[in-house]
């Protein structure tokens, strides 16, 4: 039987007007705070970040994803140089998620659209060959070879990366799918998650715990059934996936299905969702944790996170910058944040240097990491409310 | 007059079997010791390497370009500022260039291969419309107009950044002009010096100081009557410029012809050279500093500088560094040259990831910074031939 003797989760406290918490998740790696946020480093590597600027950013966790490890270098090369966090030179907890949404994705972009329902074309499953009872056959996008994902191969793909935290393989349904496909979908990923079980069982050594996801896309009673079912599964933890809807309201209400009957004492993740806005409405729902790619990929587009900014964020590459002396903001203790004027930061992004992303990046890392701690301190006094007003100014 | 009372050049020691030296270099803002290293910070950065980077890589000072920065941000933007160290937040000692280079280049590495020969085709000066005895006008790359460039304006420009170290404008005469133009070329540059002195004079205060520029080409005589007139004017420093052959053999001729005639009490430096095998050769001559965008360049191309291999880089897209879990090298204390395997730097160049510049730019600043370190040891203890032979394994 799992029961994950080097891993656990223990709620501290309780948000007084919320389902808010803060807990301590432990794992081999180090024991996290949450509500946390997990910094996607996709190929084993957060985006012009070495894991030193990630620890000056006060990084906890990342997670890297298994459908692009697989495909290069693959998950046999990572293992035998020791696993991920030699790999990459991260010591601290690490996830990896199953490989199931970037091959149900494929063409990068779509899922993310798809889970949120912006997207009603037909381009969904571009490279994806085959789906059945087995698992999915899918082309690479690196050679152009036959690929076949099962749960079992995920699991074993994931134990040889070596991540402290796994997600089960599941399939990650589209929006424009109707409610017969979304159930007949969500019963096939929860035999998968029975398989991966067994799988991740048959090899378990204590270093790894698995996380259940719940599917069932827009429709309550779906999620209702695919969340008990996870709660009576032995994962260490619960992950929400799949589609959540058109809106925010619609996104809120998919969670607020859920939550009720998934397992009270188990860490929930939120996967692929964490604009400022998100972590704020979705803590107050119990998620635990958050992973998005925005913090880092708004730093490629020029963007840094400013607390107390309306729309999360301002364009550096807007002629406003142009010569305003001001620091990015200088209550955060690293040079990316405290060190460097707009304009500067304007003039590499119209010269086109690397630098810029750089310091974007970091300053966004360690802005999320600065709202998630300021999270967990409102959490504890019951003021979610006033510090949402502070950084939304809402 | 000028003195140039903040700043001073000491020599300490000399090779017993050499023209090499060891020196003090005094700014305004450090003193840093030399034979040394100034590595390219083009636009106002040193590519994808943040001030504490390379600081972490003991680098003592940048150089950035004249040329790029006057057409953007503009010089004015970095004086409203507070100048070029506070505007990229580096607090140690700066050069700058005239803008002369990049001018009679434009079109980016021409003028790079007709210093070293190895241009005959006249797309030389593509967008220079004019030189006269005035200064010269160009078109802008970045916006297309046109733009006059005179010694005075250099003096200006230079002044306005605010580096410490400044150069004299001058021509800087291809590989394929004969010796007719070349001769006739040095003289107008010997004019234009004397203008950049005037200009240079007129607003000095004690910040900054200047560096005359021998020219002649590859003719042993017009380097000579180029050397003896920089020595004659009260230049801080002397830089060596313009083409200086097609081979590693006229290269040293050219130089060997040209520091017997310059003022010996002068820093000497070595524009835009700076090859392992050029450092070495050339501090043997009394060469004091270097510059050259190689180290930065080679990093954007995957390629590493290692200790004691011959062709002085290897190159880690290179499929044998595929599962190679060395790094680069462990006798240098960063993470960037200890803490990541060759098979995870292999791994992000072939992702295209930016981590692998960083690490490779940083790595490579370092190892040149522990070269000059050596060489300074070497020059001190007459053990220069030592030296290379472990350096080149020759």
């Amino acid at each position: 039987m799992l029961d994950y003797p080097n891993f656990s989760f223990d709620v501290k406290a309780r948000d007084k007007k919320s389902g808010a918490r803060i807990g301590e998740l432990k794992t081999p790696h180090g024991t996290i705070k949450t509500p946390n946020y997990i910094f996607c480093g996709t190929k084993a590597t957060v985006k012009n970040l070495s894991p030193c600027q990630l620890k000056e950013a006060q990084t906890d966790i990342i997670l890297s994803n298994t459908y692009h490890l697989m495909l290069q270098p693959g998950a046999n090369l990572i293992e035998s140089i020791g696993g991920l966090h030699k790999f990459m030179n991260w010591d601290k907890p690490m996830l990896t998620d199953s490989g199931g949404f970037q091959v149900f994705s494929l063409g990068e972009g779509t899922m993310a659209n798809e889970i949120k329902g912006k997207n009603n074309k037909s381009n969904y499953n571009k490279n994806l060959i085959s789906i059945t009872e087995e698992g999915c056959v899918f082309k690479s996008y690196f050679d152009g070879r036959k690929i076949k994902l099962t749960p079992e191969y995920s699991m074993e793909i994931q134990r040889k990366l070596g991540a402290d935290l796994l997600m089960q393989f599941d399939e990650c349904t589209p929006y424009h799918v109707d409610k017969d496909y979304t159930a007949r979908s969500m019963e096939m990923s929860i035999r998968w998650g029975d398989r991966c079980l067994t799988e991740f069982a048959r090899h378990d050594n204590g270093a790894q715990a698995l996380y259940g996801i719940v599917q069932g896309g827009v429709y309550s009673d779906l999620r209702k059934f695919s969340a008990e079912y996870t709660k009576d599964r032995p994962f260490f933890g619960t992950a929400i996936g799949g589609c959540l809807g058109g809106s925010d309201e619609e996104m809120h209400g998919v969670v607020a299905s859920t939550v009720p009957y998934i397992h009270a004492d188990r860490p929930v993740h939120f996967l692929g969702i964490g604009r400022i806005k998100d972590v704020f409405r979705f803590v107050r729902l119990g998620v635990d944790t958050f992973d998005c790619v925005i913090p880092t990929r708004l730093a490629r587009h020029g963007s840094a996170y400013i607390k107390g900014e309306p729309k999360e964020t301002i364009n550096l590459k807007n002629s406003r910058y142009r010569d305003d002396q001001t620091p990015l903001d200088e209550n955060i203790d690293i040079p990316a944040s405290q060190k460097f004027s707009k304009a500067y930061i304007h003039h590499l992004l119209k010269a086109n240097e690397l630098l810029a992303t750089q310091i974007l990046a970091q300053h966004n890392v360690a802005t999320i990491n600065m709202l998630m701690r300021e999270l967990r301190e409102a959490i504890k006094t019951s003021t979610l409310d006033e510090l949402e007003k502070v950084w939304l100014r809402k």
